[in-house]
């Protein structure tokens, strides 16, 4: 621990730590830097090199440890590395890179650079970067561009920065939104026609490409990751299993036993709440559009309701639908005082939060992430994240969770870099069931998990190779 | 209740009623019976009929009872009744149908006539029938012809006859198992041509569809229900989550808390089986050939191991993997004392029954669908339905799930009868989600569950008909 | 049952298997048997013995196969066997005991015999005994007298034989309802003087045992096994937690997922009614009077409501009180069609059956133990066991619950006999805590539990022997 | 805590808000105050009193709305407030109080005033008063002597001035560890004599109490309100369900589905802990010492087994035995590679803590209440809170626990207060079991929960009350 700590407190420490993912959260050292824009420093690392651009290149050690914590529970890619580097499947690979800058893509970065590749990165949210970790993998020799707190302009920047240099033109994308992609398919048309593949995470940046490859101008295959089966169920059911419960706790300290809930939407969002509340002795509702999800909230336990009909007595109001105003003002007016509202969906258009800035509804800031707002009559509703997501904001992402999709990601490059010419057109594909449950395997280990072994008899009475893919391409 | 009961006593009627699924179990009224073959006698209902062929028209009065109570937890298909009957959507259907023949079943099948069908039906299988229901059939007009016993020659004689009638012609068929649309399509080739749907329920008769089509043999349009979203869910995850546990405490009695068991397969059987005995208190293992199913069986709480590695320790082994030989003599060699062994996969080829039939091993019948098998050391195994489906012939299947087959059947039927030309090719269907949707709303007053309803606003965000379908079609 | 049933065979004793702790079920070798009154006849064992009087000594083997079965699941009492085998405990010990005769109790018997002891016994209820057993124990020497369908008359004859013979007097009694003590105590007070302990199973029989204490007649010690910590938490808990699903499942073939259930009263017996209810899918609402007892209703996750809350919207009433009343006529009448109402309380009196005796409705037995009440509107209501426990007439105890009765009955008659004088006084005792704890350490091995052993540095740390007692004596 | 801090605002609050129990916890105003001891300052309050000693009487406001924060979660005592108000039962009543000073606790002092009684209060903990608390107590007239931070000279000071005043003379005692209890007893023997009751809470205190009885010493009655049932099910059973997982998350952010966890103790502590647990999808051990406690976990599915059989593949290791030494150095040598180890027993001696201050291992200080133990070989242990209770250390108690607690103390205080002369003696008590249900009662209301009342006839059928006690006293 650096002597910069020492005087801050180990409490400082913690707080950053659980927030590190916040888009608001201060980073434990900013205090003791200057305010002088990284663009206008001048910094090399130890060998050098000053091919990066971080906020304080002298933070590295402290980063360094961070990742290294990081590895420990993303062995999958340690194993990739250790399975895969003797044949350096990405070697030749240039790749240009645009996500979340934390511990954890760094262990993914580094092992790119394990497997071959040449990286350059920079940030796809301007809050969202851990400074220290990026100067480690500045340290390391990845060009970087990324701080926290960039201003716009910054962030284009840094982009550019990753593509535009001389005697270096990249031939893979991994994105995280779209921005890098849409940067280079406008800035460096000649660049991006000379891609050999997209791997693309968010259901933003997925949607934008399938717009792309609709209007004919997709001119190289892409990857789109988010909706592999692995992931899937990580970033969906199991995740939200265990972070509604993290994301209430540490906003509001709300004991759950007894507590009644509505839950808007029972889709794997809302199946992932519902089993963790259920199994903490909440009374859980359910609200549904869909028929089908409908008959399994019932036949898991739960009462389907309209909102309407239970909004008077619950104490916590969740939405998990994708939708828009599905918590309306009405329904905030009608609810009693002390309830939480939060949103775990996929949007932050789900409460309807806009139309609680009005003059006679007073508002709090009680702790971070957590705002009263407070009707004339003095009843109060706990509002979490201001209808953003409650577990992005308010709890943390499993590592265990970040390196599946880490995982999937690296294996999509692998794939797109060796595939051999025809097997992609240019077009948006999903990641071959063989390899979703390759990522899967890699994550075995983990749990002491030991998986069986077809005989040649059976493989041979089912209809299946004897190392898969065992689920047919639809099964999702 | 009959005067031929009083004599015999509740405690029959009991065991009757819960064994009538069981291909070896005798009917109640058998005992009271002549040994005369139902072919052989002259039979007229009490409208002068004689349009039939059933073990004793006299029994009509209790089959009456069986099938009225039964429409009690089939609302869907009474519901369903009533919103069509007014505009008759099968007036003209000629359907010939061959399934099991019970009172769910003929609740099917006099919601088919009151939508204006005209129906002949056989059983399609020679020990399920219900003869009291199939007498019930008959005396309210339907063609039928079936009985508990049928020999090989009956069954195909059955069949023969709701086809070959005089001055009427099949235009639909509702087939379980192929049989029925194998005659046609062998024996009646004319009749075939013409036939406007098939509907098919069964895993077998489905691939029989499936080969008939691929060689170009399939002259006319088939829904394929067995693979329907929501009977899936309940054949399968909800299903055996019901009766995994009844028909492990039918047969042996066992106490489920703090008993250690290996499930062989985490597909929805196997999930829906270990969340049944995990919640009872049992010690829950998986073996899993998938490393996707593996994941989620490890994120569920259950430890994921060889067989051999807790063959020697565990008190029950059940199996759900529609693979064979999974449990091979060598692991029933390993097994403790009073080992369980049963079967809730897809087939009866799980366990190796056949290699337990050697000199050296005595078989000791315990109680119906009981066997110990004893080692020469006095070890025995406590094998139940001698490998065959433990849910088909241990337990009994919930009426409600039947409603879920049954109403996804006529709403198969009605979308075939009625679709514009061209809709529907010389292929195999699956049910259209929207269809699926509505066989799930169907069900859900039973659970006084209400929907919420889109806005138009909230359907445009969304991009989808406010009355759905909701999901997509690859959805499952 | 008709001579038909002969060739039936296995499902027959299937049948009688599961009924087999049925006041009302059928011998399943009644049908075979003549009429003769056991009293009349004539039988002798086959070492010429004819010192007892049971149904029929030819079914000796059938009966010792079923002692054998229940042996392995009473690993306990066999432990036990070999355990105190060597140094005879019992030796010199006269027994008279009164209780069901079953494969279970047969177990006990033996073991009590094993140990040294000379047995006499009868049964405790006209309608339990396993005339098999009877059989069995009566061909091992034991002198049995008690048969299936006995007379009020043959019941205290079968008693009196037990306890008058000459040559020979009883020094211990083991009760289980307090018959055997009554007749004792008021014919033969000489006997009764000189008696060294009694010990009672039942709550009706402790009763008796503390007003005798109370009246000062009570001249010797008494043990209260029935609320012995191990035995409470079996009977009660766990056993409710198992039966409850099975006694609805065999029954009434409900399906449990989504169904509204009230429970009333939530004591042990609805906790365990309740988490079993709950894990399989049930929506659960709870009654209680008892403040405390409520709100660990609330915080498992239950709403508490009155019964009239919630009493026409649900599909399954159980009570679980030990009250009287709770279900009342005016409760049945809002009850909605197809509603199920049952009792798993410690009495017949929770649910106004009688109430439902009245000319405007119309009682429908359906199976053994289920009658549909018709109401003028054709309403039903499916009454289970007429209102008596459904645990004990429409499911089976597992034999492991059994297990641990027999076995902490084995004990106290062990404790009670060896005890030196002064230990006990004309008192009731409940079991010290030493031997409850006892009981359960030889249950541990059926579940390859492993004890962990204080260390002499902390069983000082805790104050403790380091062989137990681990629980005061005030812990339930 | 640097500048650059202030100016961050809310995440402040919410470190020191979940913070706020903690013992080492920084209170979020202190870097702006200055160095002043409390006890050389000068403060009056808005009124002109200085009747007190607080850190800064200028925080009162802020210190008032997390007093209103707090009232909304004790509605249990704010509806005594309101019932009792009118007759003042404590009128006359002057009180010396020793506890924490929290929200909470603020929340049932001036329950206490509302109910006529006269307090003065300070701090049983040198670390864990909330500053601001204090202010707005002192604010609002409570003579409250405590601040965060005090010295041992300081903490004794503070209780003097509570008792010794001149003009006032104290009747009853709050105590919450026997150290105010103590020094009235040891310093001011006339005041003691005179004393009408002694409440107290911990563990503690009232084993000093039962000793002080034992030695004849102890002249007044005195209350044991630790062990009332309902506070005990709440501090163990549902608390630990809360707070175990809330612990976890917020120091490792780890996953628990498929984690492979040890607990070590199966009482009301570790049953909440596997409660909760097990629903997250934890694979839970046990060990246990008493065969009672096991053959419990054996039935709620777990598997029972000594800690060396597992403790090389685990992930987390919990204590919850009341022992010490529980987990050795040998057992930690074993662990795996980031195994976490914790305590949520009831004191710090469970893990043997000293054994890990050896030169050979290295200690890395993460985050607050975390360190990694590192072995010569690389391997990590992550030791949380240094052994020391977990859930007072990482989590926050919710405020209805504490509710109970508080609640259960008015009416332990309110009892003794009115109690008829002779009711008790010079001896500890325990809370009437009447009272107890009376704080369930209480609390009821905050679930919605609907008690149902015994009828007369129903009453007298149980021999009870209508109004309770329906336990008997042995009843826990």
């Amino acid at each position: 621990m650096g002597a910069a700590l020492c005087g801050v407190g180990a409490n400082e420490v913690f707080l950053s730590s659980f927030l590190s993912f916040l888009a608001l959260a201060a980073s434990y050292t900013d205090s003791s830097d200057d305010e002088v824009s990284p663009r206008e420093k001048q910094q090399t690392n130890s060998k050098g090199s000053s091919n990066f651009c971080v906020k304080n290149i002298k933070q590295a050690e402290f980063g360094r440890r961070e990742i290294e914590i990081a590895e420990q529970d993303m062995s999958a890619l340690i194993s990739l590395r250790k399975r895969a580097q003797g044949e350096k499947p990405l070697a030749g690979a240039k790749i240009v890179g645009c996500t979340h800058i934390t511990a954890q893509t760094a262990v993914l970065i580094e092992t790119l650079c394990a497997l071959g590749a040449q990286c350059r990165w920079s940030a796809c949210n301007i809050y969202s970067t851990q400074n220290e970790v990026a100067a480690a993998l500045a340290e390391a020799g990845v060009a970087v561009f990324a701080w926290k707190g960039e201003s716009e302009d910054d962030f284009w920047w840094c982009i550019d920065r990753c593509v535009n240099m001389d005697g270096w033109q990249a031939n893979m994308i991994l994105d995280d939104g779209g921005d890098l992609t849409h940067w280079v398919y406008k800035k460096y048309p000649n660049v991006f026609k000379k891609i050999r593949g997209i791997v693309e995470e968010s259901v933003t940046g997925v949607h934008r490409l399938y717009q792309l490859s609709k209007a004919g101008k997709l001119c190289v295959p892409a990857m789109n990751v988010n909706d592999s089966v692995t992931k899937q169920k990580f970033d969906n059911l199991y995740c939200c299993r265990e972070s509604i419960l993290d994301g209430l706790k540490r906003t509001t300290d709300v004991m759950f036993g007894g507590k009644q809930v509505v839950v808007c939407g029972y889709g794997e969002v809302g199946k992932g709440c519902c089993a963790a509340l259920k199994a903490l002795g909440a009374i859980v509702y359910i609200t549904e559009i869909d028929p089908i999800c409908a008959l399994q909230a019932c036949m898991d336990g739960f009462r389907v309701v309209k909102l309407n009909e239970v909004i008077r007595q619950v104490d916590v109001v969740i939405t998990c639908t994708g939708n828009k105003n599905v918590v309306t003002r009405e329904h905030l007016d009608r609810m009693k005082n002390s309830c939480i509202v939060c949103n775990m969906g996929h949007s932050n258009t789900e409460i309807d939060v806009t139309s609680l800035r009005t003059p006679e509804l007073t508002w709090e800031r009680v702790r971070s992430q957590v705002d009263h707002v407070i009707w004339p009559d003095g009843k109060r509703v706990v509002l979490l994240a201001e209808g953003r997501l409650l577990n992005l904001s308010c709890s943390t992402v499993p590592t265990f969770v970040l390196s599946i999709t880490a995982t999937t990601q690296a294996l999509a490059l692998i794939e797109l870099y060796n595939a051999p010419e025809g097997r992609y057109k240019q077009d948006v594909y999903l990641l071959p069931k063989k390899m979703d449950e390759y990522v899967a395997s890699l994550h075995l280990p983990s749990f002491d998990a030991h998986l069986t072994e077809l005989t040649d008899d059976q493989a041979k009475y089912l209809g299946l190779n004897k190392n898969g893919p065992f689920k047919p391409n639809y099964y999702r």
